[in-house]
């Protein structure tokens, strides 16, 4: 074949025979892959969790925690129960059957293939996992009603309160995460980890199901904002875009799984955009300010304010420059 | 029940009879919660604007505005008048039916439950938007092709203008500005900031609504961008990722609302990643370069070139380091 | 029209007559719009790949390439035969129809309308292509195999090597991209752009198709990365949310098309969060580590530590501050 074509590629590739382009070839030739990789199949395992169906459940708890804002039809407190009632039907059904999954395909992971087949004991944890999880409705709808009253005492552009519900990332992120840290707390396998993703994916907030979060927290315009796995945030708590809240060096890999590794925020902090805090040991006191662009890996009093010297900016006329022919913005432009 | 679900919780949770585990109870649990939190719930009210159908609205005005982009079948000039009305109808019914929905909430919120429902010149006011919002369709076009023109001009890495409209994040969050700051000019409610909402979860750029933009502004990557609600921008300015237009302190949180608390960036300036504009009589001359990860909150006059003295980063060798066993990334490292 | 609505615009608009309320002036309106901003529009032209159709074949790509993760059914290696020559004729059919349509498109957009139309060598080499992209599927499934383990290895929050597949962002973009700078290599014009943009929508990771990238690559939370069209990565890098790898100024735009613009990162270097790298002739040597929120437009070479010297932090107790009532947070805060 000549022309624009020429399948010179730089890196090394299995001999493909030019006879190798019939559809069961290629076929073929994939499925052979597959042995090569097992890491990226999941053949002849029985168990693994759906993402579609995760991300299902967690529409179906938005329309329950907050009624009447994401429905198709206007509800009233006439009907309320009967919508409630359905809704809860089938978010008992879709969580009940993910969290058996997971269960049972943790305990294949960690016990050997079969375990988990045999782990009829996982279906009763599910059961009770999902009771004890729908249980705690209410309270997760009051703490995430203190979530909505600080975005909007926090935000002189928010118009009303339900702004809050219908268009911040910040709220939708921490809906989710309360979602998903009482299966954490429940200890259900990978479930949270694929709903903190989804928050991640729809928000470019990405706050790990394990961190720890008080009420009144509001995190405004939120991307970039990064929470690590074992953070701890006391009550009102105020957020902006770009934050990171994570570990020191992580150089000890899986060595450091399940250590303290992310900082603690006390009580009424805020922290401005883009400032990065880190390490298991620092504790931002309560009460304190830590302004924007801060790099923080001490922990600081209780009543601080935390803010770096930005150094002035230099500023310099184009207009001299380019008299002078000295200017050159590609020396420091990007 | 024993093994790996203990249900201890940290935090306190309401008592819950281990008999409310039937569908019914669980249901009376959360309807009960819908009382105490009223603000997460919107029942017995007529009126509220739906995200889905707002989300619907523009992916029929981006079919209208850029014919034959986002089309399953073929357009011709022969069949555009049909196509185009056809689409144009079921706009016209969607808008007119979101911006009353607006409309009527708006005025329940403001003026007490029932105001909305009575509020029949909400109707004509519907009418005469969703008219007012149609003709301006042009008028957006005119200054689409101005971004798209500039998106093209501004990257090296763009191989067509029809890429930038395809495959440009920057182009696609101001095409959504675009409409939103059209009905946010005309005063719709909620609506805009719904809108604004999905370009940021979409695109990362997150752009108020109410920030007035002029001709060929072109953002490029985008992500972590955000421009606050009085921002006002010139003509032929262009961004890069991770810049902020934002207000100085929000401290004062709702007492603000309504000042000009963002920037004013004159024509022909460009802003490169991650440099940060603060305040609303802060004003960048016209001409000006803004290099990356610059912090400014004064003014500086037109023709200037904006600059940090990067301090000159430490480079130390890992090798003569590990003899002399010194070297700790821990202490720096993320 | 009296009330809220005043209609006053601040910029001009062509001139309306309230006669033009009907659907059809509006249809007329619209349609006389697109002879005037013809390069908003897409009438007439017979090519043009389909981004939603793009977005189908990379969903049913990631199924073959990971199969059983994100199927309903459950996968056997008894069924798998059926099932990846299922998908496969799907994507082959998919495939070769949107590369035919970006091939005819690039022919008519590079030598004016009709060569496109003519072009049926389009037709053979897009056979050709469609054949050779899914022969690499194996090659493909090699290198995200050592992805998926670099970043099970490199993030201790990970605790499994599925959950890195079902919940990295980092992973989501590496399988997007490798997919893409095959085609990329095809000389596939603008479908590999649309899968990369589709990447950078779903994980705020922005990364170019042209870019060249070793095996064992892993980005963590990722938000905000860019990656620039000329950037060479070699083997085992990791990088963290917020990195650049850019061009110095683009002021020349299209001049500079095809030119090496972006740096080269060699094999063992991490780079962590926030921190920027620009320059064609930029290059890191191998088993770096480049610190966070570091500006570097220089080489540096093998084995180096690159640190900022971050300023202390200033920590005033607010306390204090208050009683001699000097703090003053407005000036600082964001």
């Amino acid at each position: 074949m000549a022309g624009r074509f020429s399948f010179a590629y730089d890196d090394a590739m299995p001999e493909t025979p030019s006879n190798k382009d019939s559809l069961a070839d290629l076929v073929n030739l994939i499925v052979e892959s597959y042995r090569r990789e097992p890491g990226l199949q999941h053949l002849d395992s029985t168990f693994l969790p759906s993402r579609a169906k995760t991300i299902q459940t967690l529409e179906l708890l938005r329309r329950i925690i907050f009624p009447g804002f994401f429905d198709d039809q206007k509800l009233t407190s006439a009907n309320i129960h009967y919508h409630v009632g359905e809704l809860l039907s089938r978010v008992r059904t879709l969580l009940y059957e993910q969290i058996r999954e997971s269960l049972r395909y943790d305990r294949n992971r960690s016990h050997g293939a079969g375990a988990g087949d045999a782990c009829d004991q996982c279906d009763t944890e599910a059961e009770a996992a999902t009771l004890a999880f729908l249980q705690r409705v209410p309270a997760m709808r009051h703490l995430l009603a203190t979530d909505m009253q600080a975005g909007f005492d926090g935000d002189p552009a928010a118009a009303s309160l339900d702004e809050i519900i219908f268009c911040y990332p910040g709220f939708d992120a921490i809906f989710i995460h309360r979602v998903a840290h009482e299966l954490w707390k429940l200890r259900v396998p990978l479930l949270p980890r694929i709903m903190s993703e989804y928050a991640h994916n729809e928000t470019g907030i990405d706050i790990h199901p394990g961190a720890t979060i008080g009420e009144s927290f509001f995190i405004d315009h939120g991307t970039g904002v990064v929470i690590g796995e074992t953070t701890t945030i006391g009550d009102r708590v105020k957020i902006y875009q770009g934050v990171t809240l994570g570990a020191l060096s992580t150089k000890g890999g899986q060595a450091w799984r399940g250590r303290k590794r992310h900082p603690t925020i006390e009580a009424d902090v805020t922290i401005y955009p883009n400032t990065t805090i880190l390490g298991g040991e620092t504790i931002v006191g309560s009460r304190s300010v830590i302004n924007g662009s801060v790099f923080l890996i001490h922990s600081v009093p209780s009543d601080s304010t935390v803010r770096v010297k930005h150094p002035e900016p230099e500023i310099q006329s184009r207009l001299r420059a380019k008299k002078g022919g000295a200017i050159n913005d590609a020396g420091l432009d990007i």
